[in-house]
């Protein structure tokens, strides 16, 4: 069973297919530039050169039929027909309160997935558009979607709820909802699998640094706190997300420059954060790294930010969780940032936290899952690469077996 | 010597007269309703009744010569003649980054107080009222002005840049200033008395908690990062600010109730928090723990919103710290709350904070200094009721004196 998998963002479809049954990736790949003109199409396939290919995509339909078609192409293709796909999993950004897992896709759930339109304007809209093309063009299989907020459905109230008027929250939905979810679900999994332990006595705080980073605090195996809010506007400092800061600023802003809501929410969500800090120059954590290096202030004191700031989160994760078992990073600077991990967890010798520098130095790949705890630390450190598309896969796999229980019952 | 210290609200004008030669309060009290009719003082003098005067106050002009006429009344009043009043210390909530400590008032210096008037609209304006009017009443005396802002000028930088474009620091003085800081420098002064150790040896989380709260991690005698920000607005949950929170939640509001920033900047600071959590029902903490107790479900919710948070800030201020000699609670809920600190601090066992459950209980008071620590922690718990008072005093004979230093080298 080849099970295809999905993540139609504005400009752009993410794909892979995975043959279950083998438990390998047969090709994956991305179509970039969708519906903005000069679209194409990079496929990879594991043992071979990768490929890319120009063709217009005017709208995400285009954008998956060019999937499907070099997905069988004769040449570069893995398939030789397109029912070898026998489901597809979607990747749908907010699930508001409705949905806590995974679920198939049906025209209820495609409602509710419009209603949901408003709490992630920027989101919902190009996963709906690509389950929706996905669905006349493959009407005859499954599909699933997967939710990024899904995962932090089992948060407390206490940690959900703003100290905003009660009435927001009643009539317009505003809460926490936390997102990275498909991925803290992965990394709680594996972090159980590494310890040995039962996932359901498992306590982690998982650190998920991308362009756009959150970190999340699980708790006996679930999500009981995480940074990002309401939108993935809060929490830690990002590529060009600003993260925490005081909500008063930008009241105070928009009136001294004249700015509208949307100016000022596009200021903060892409002109802040490294970009903000280091006065527009960089974004890419390489490159800021390169730069601090090389002496440039503003790059050094975009790190000293970025680090401190995760360190904060960390600690006090820490401090909910009461006993913890493993520090986790993820992601691209998670995964490939030395630097980074070694500032977040500087000074916390007292929380029973060590690294070991060498072996922190050495993990720079996505491929391989490290243990970079030092000498008498009291709590693990780990680096796991995340896979959201594995467990797009899985639960797609397990929703058409019949088999799907909560997200939360995960056994590896 | 007697030193009058005045602090100008908007509306009302509180005074303390202390003679320094007998380090005693003469007389304390408050001016209220100034500026919007039906004004009166309060006045109280140690071991008598207290009195109640009315009397229209149209400016805070009138306020302050109410305030002396009552210092020098012959009935109520503690001195003979207003030229027992030596000097005078007033608290300005900004310093912006100007002041690092308090200053003698000069012409300059309020012109300074008058340039950032746009930084603290609401609080500085009646300050520089008060000033003037007392220095047109007292002119023969040294006037002191005592900063919120100033005891926060050492964090460092990391601490005070938000991940915000770099020009808004620059141009605009956007940044993390802090407040209640002459309460945090008084604390953190009788911490290190407590503790019997030397101040710049001495690392401090201080929480305080009134009905406006922030928390501060005081590292070898100096802070090193606070919870309020560029105002007031952020940080821990207060009584009817909302503190942190999705900013983008804000903006996402404006557009959906269609409020302006001044509307959006009052719900964000009189209608939330608190207030907010339990749908306008309660500001003050006393009134939460009756209906908590009573089954009010918002209520239970507003305490562990409130007390979750705190833990969170706690938590990640040790982290900040590597090192923690003490945590200290002050100010109304602080000093008053044991069911507030014993949530705060709530399963941090694994970081060497117990209480003591009965000490904790039994510590109600303003008028006390008590140590609620437990058996076994590592971290000495204390409850030190706040003296910002003191701290205006001590610095304005300091002035008057010529041996004030840096606000930070306190030898008590
Ligand atoms: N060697 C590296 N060191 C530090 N950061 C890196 C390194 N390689 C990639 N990154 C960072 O990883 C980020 C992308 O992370 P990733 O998880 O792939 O992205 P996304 O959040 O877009 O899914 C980039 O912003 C880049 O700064
Ligand atoms: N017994 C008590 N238990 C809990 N909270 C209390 C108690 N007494 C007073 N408070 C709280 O203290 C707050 C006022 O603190 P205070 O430091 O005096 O105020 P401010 O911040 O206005 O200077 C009030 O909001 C009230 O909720």
């Amino acid at each position: 069973m080849d099970v295809l998998t999905l993540n139609c963002g504005s400009s752009s479809v993410k794909y892979q297919l995975y043959r279950w049954s083998e438990k390998r990736i047969l090709a994956k790949g991305i179509v970039e530039r969708v519906t903005i003109g000069g679209s194409f199409i990079k496929h990879e396939v594991p043992g071979r050169d990768s490929v890319k290919i120009q063709s217009e995509c005017p709208t995400h339909k285009e954008a998956i039929e060019l999937i499907l078609k070099t997905l069988t192409d004769p040449e570069i293709g893995v398939i030789s027909d397109v029912k070898e796909v026998k489901a597809v999993g979607h990747r749908v950004v907010h699930g508001g309160e409705k949905f806590n897992k995974s679920v198939l896709v049906t025209d209820e759930a495609l409602k509710t997935f419009e209603e949901l339109q408003d709490l992630a304007p920027l989101h919902n809209p190009p996963n709906i558009m690509g389950i929706r093309a996905a669905m006349s063009i493959l009407p005859d299989v499954p599909h699933v979607a997967v939710m990024d907020t899904a995962w932090h459905q089992t948060m407390p109230e206490h940690a959900f709820i703003y100290a905003l008027p009660r009435e927001w929250y009643e009539k317009y939905h505003i809460r926490r909802y936390g997102f990275h979810g498909t991925s803290f679900l992965y990394v709680a999994k594996r972090t159980a699998v590494l310890l040995g332990k039962n996932p359901f006595e498992t306590n982690v705080v998982i650190a998920h640094l991308g362009n756009g980073a959150s970190i999340d605090a699980v708790k006996n195996g679930i999500s009981v706190d995480t940074s990002m809010g309401f939108t993935p506007l809060e929490g830690l400092v990002m590529g060009t997300r600003a993260g925490d800061h005081d909500a008063a600023i930008d009241l105070y802003m928009m009136e001294r420059l004249g700015l509208s809501t949307k100016e000022m929410n596009d200021v903060l969500n892409k002109k802040s954060g490294v970009f903000g800090i280091t006065n527009g120059k960089y974004t890419d954590r390489r490159d800021v790294e390169v730069a601090a290096d090389e002496g440039d202030h503003l790059a050094q004191l975009a790190i000293a930010i970025e680090t401190y700031r995760l360190k904060k989160y960390i600690s006090s994760y820490m401090g909910v969780l009461g006993r913890v078992d493993a520090i986790v990073f993820t992601a691209g600077v998670g995964e490939m940032g030395p630097i980074f991990r070694e500032k977040a967890l500087d000074g916390l010798e007292n929380f029973g936290v060590v690294i070991d520098k060498r072996k922190n130095n050495i993990s720079l790949t996505r491929n391989a899952e490290t243990d970079i705890t030092g000498d008498g630390s009291k709590i693990k450190v780990f680096v796991i690469p995340t896979d959201e598309e594995l467990v797009m896969t899985e639960d797609t796999v397990a929703i058409m077996e019949g088999r799907y229980d909560v997200h939360t019952n995960f056994t590896y």
